[in-house]
């Protein structure tokens, strides 16, 4: 086999019907690729006809094996599952995989979560567990195993030997314009995924200005895709494409997002994030096998809620990684950054939006996030809004309390932060939570 | 610049309307790769992306341009000109440029003609000249241009020197499945031609089996882009679209060839090439002013035949080139190689036709051509073919006569050239020799 015949298939040969690529040629681009023994200027070549004429779901389904199959697979058959995730394509503000997790496994699934850190303008679930004193996120295999064995999940980063093929892939789409892929796109998420040994998956896709979908048809697109890739591969699957337009929650940040977390999980989070929270949890159930329908998930995930169970769990995971779940308590609404500044309304009337893409920008100079992929971020930075798209203003009247690593970036980001926040004289129209679930 | 942002906007930008590239982009990826600074696969994944979205000729007579400034340019303002070539885009038996080159010269165009090997199935004119004892076909600028001072034409190979950017991007377009686009082939050509020094291109686009473009479709387009990307960048420009299904000619190889090319010049050479070495010369004289219509030019391009001005200068190029015109008329006819076989007609009736893409990759194992870029070639392999299409055969006449390296080859080419005739119970219809002409 010539990996110029297999860019060629990909690019398609004139006078021929595009054929779907088979498991051979698709396992000899990538593993050759791995191996070193294909030059990356014929995987990337291969790459960008990949965007031109895209996969069918089969082929997706054997790109995401043969990558997944490129490095270590988590080896969960000491414990006796269902294991169910959650993935989400990344948002402002998007702290759910946190309270997911224990309102989940408090209803009998196992959630084995692998997450990364923080990309572009979105949060990184780990650099928000990172702001939890003496959490780790670098578990084995066996504390990971032990962990979920104890409160039903457990939260750790990727190894290097999980998926190397996604991250060599990923770096040479990243500067060969490759990146903006469906089928590419599904294959990296799901490798990950179902490397880390889940039964069940349920894909949050943010759709919006904050999102890096920004239409519904690409979160469409993407959202079927990744439920019917991994369907082919024999899992079970759900997406909801949900709203990314506003930021989420009351708290952007990353301890913020923890004491948002504790809020939910004593139910009394803000509206957006607890009701979004329950219908991922219900996917979840649902796919777990826990509940026949929506209403029966829905009942089980409050009744976690309610009794307490999930809160518990989630801070005894706490303690089991390395954190102090007394401590957090005592920190929880005091613990700020001392460079910090109010954002005052600069008319009266209604809040229209607050641009959920500016913000997650802003909050990277603040120290949300990160620049460069070896910049720290600073556990106490964000934003807290007292205000959200929607809510009455007077001129004046503080919007939200902005918190930064130190003074310096503050100032920098204030005129894009007020240029955010739009206003109109009347109520805005309520914006939709979910805006389509596909099965 | 960034290299990322110049593929992605060849590539097409999600919401934005594809826009052709600027000077200084298609500058920044061409120097760019060829000083090293931009790696192979970000310029595979750019030459992908090109093939997918095209170019205009705007675009494409910038690339070309880029180009031919990577490397040395013929300095021919030692001649007065005006300077007109041809480019074919390669066939089999096609010769034209022999005896094409002296009827021009002979009507007072100069001709800086460079030539290129066999490639693939096609024949090479420096091959040819090289069958000849003693012709050197890589002579210095000074030489070439003493030459042409002499007789009006030279003829020479490519030095390393000129368009490295040509040879740098076509070997990575070679094993990167981007060889067939249309403004990467024009660039190829024309980057090659316009370095050379000339004012005015006639392209003979060969179509047919034993062409490159087998369709007039693919021939019309790359004629199209040929013609209008050399009128971008001021150069006079016309194309020929001739028929490449059947073999050229009586000759093909490589001093059969030149035997051939001298029958043409004597006037005594097949209806075929004759006609098309007339039509050829014709746009050339066109194009150097030297006639105001085809009707013009066609006679000034016999009188040099029928004077034997053209033969003359033939001769006499060869003598300044290195060989021996006395030696040439001497071993006209004689030289033949020793290994050599006749094909026989198989049934009585008409040939329908001969494939000449059977019979060009025949020649490749034969001599005429190369399997490898480092494999010599023949000079005295070929087929000397005793009848064409519609002539009429009885079983056991001979159609050719084959001649080759060694006997092995003969044999092992056999079946393949059996199989390249076809018969048919009555006289097929005669083709045309030019399907098209693009000013």
């Amino acid at each position: 086999m010539r990996a110029t015949d297999v860019i060629m298939k990909k690019r398609g040969i004139k006078g021929k019907l595009l054929e779907p690529l088979t498991k051979e040629e698709i396992e000899f681009i990538v593993n050759g690729y791995v191996k070193g023994e294909i030059p990356e200027y014929q995987i990337s070549a291969w790459l960008m006809a990949v965007y031109f004429n895209g996969m069918t779901f089969e082929e997706t389904a054997i790109l995401t094996e043969t990558m997944l199959h490129s490095g270590e697979v988590m080896d969960l058959s000491s414990l006796s599952g269902p294991f169910i995730d959650k993935h989400s394509t990344g948002g402002v503000g998007d702290k759910l995989s946190l309270p997911l997790a224990p309102i989940v496994a408090a209803c009998g699934i196992q959630v084995p979560m692998m997450s990364g850190r923080a990309l572009g303008h979105t949060g990184g679930t780990l650099d928000k567990l990172d702001s939890i004193a003496g959490y780790k996120t670098n578990l084995t295999t066996e504390e990971f195993c032990e962990f979920i064995s104890k409160t039903g999940f457990a939260m750790t980063g990727q190894t290097k030997k999980v998926v190397p093929a996604d991250r060599l892939l990923y770096a040479l789409r990243d500067v060969t314009g490759t990146v903006e892929s469906i089928p590419l796109i599904t294959a990296s998420i799901l490798s990950k995924k179902v490397a880390e040994g889940s039964d069940g998956l349920v894909f949050d896709v943010k759709c919006g200005q904050g999102a890096f979908m920004k239409t519904l048809e690409d979160a469409n697109a993407l959202a079927v895709s990744l439920v019917e890739t991994a369907k082919t591969m024999g899992k079970k699957a759900t997406a909801l494409i949900t709203n990314m337009n506003e930021p989420l929650g009351r708290m952007v940040g990353n301890f913020l997002e923890i004491e948002e977390t504790i809020d939910i999980l004593k139910g009394c989070g803000p509206e957006d994030t607890s009701a979004l929270t329950l219908s991922l949890a219900a996917e979840m159930l649902i796919l777990g096998g826990k509940a026949g329908n929506s209403e029966e998930a829905l009942k089980l995930a409050k009744d976690a809620l309610a009794s307490g169970k999930a809160l518990e769990l989630f801070l005894k995971n706490i303690e089991l990684q390395g954190g102090n779940p007394k401590t957090l308590m005592e920190e929880y609404g005091k613990r700020r950054s001392r460079f910090s500044m109010e954002l005052k309304a600069e008319q009266d009337g209604y809040i229209d939006s607050i641009d959920s893409f500016a913000l997650g920008l802003a909050g990277v100079n603040l120290g949300v996030g990160r620049n460069k992929t070896t910049d720290p971020v600073c556990p106490d930075a964000g934003f807290e809004l007292l205000k959200k798209a929607g809510d009455k203003v007077t001129k004046g009247e503080t919007i939200m309390l902005v918190y930064s690593k130190d003074s310096a970036s503050i100032n920098a980001v204030l005129p894009s932060l007020q240029k955010a926040v739009s206003y109109s004289g009347t109520a805005p129209k309520k914006q939709d939570l979910i805006f389509k679930t596909i099965k």
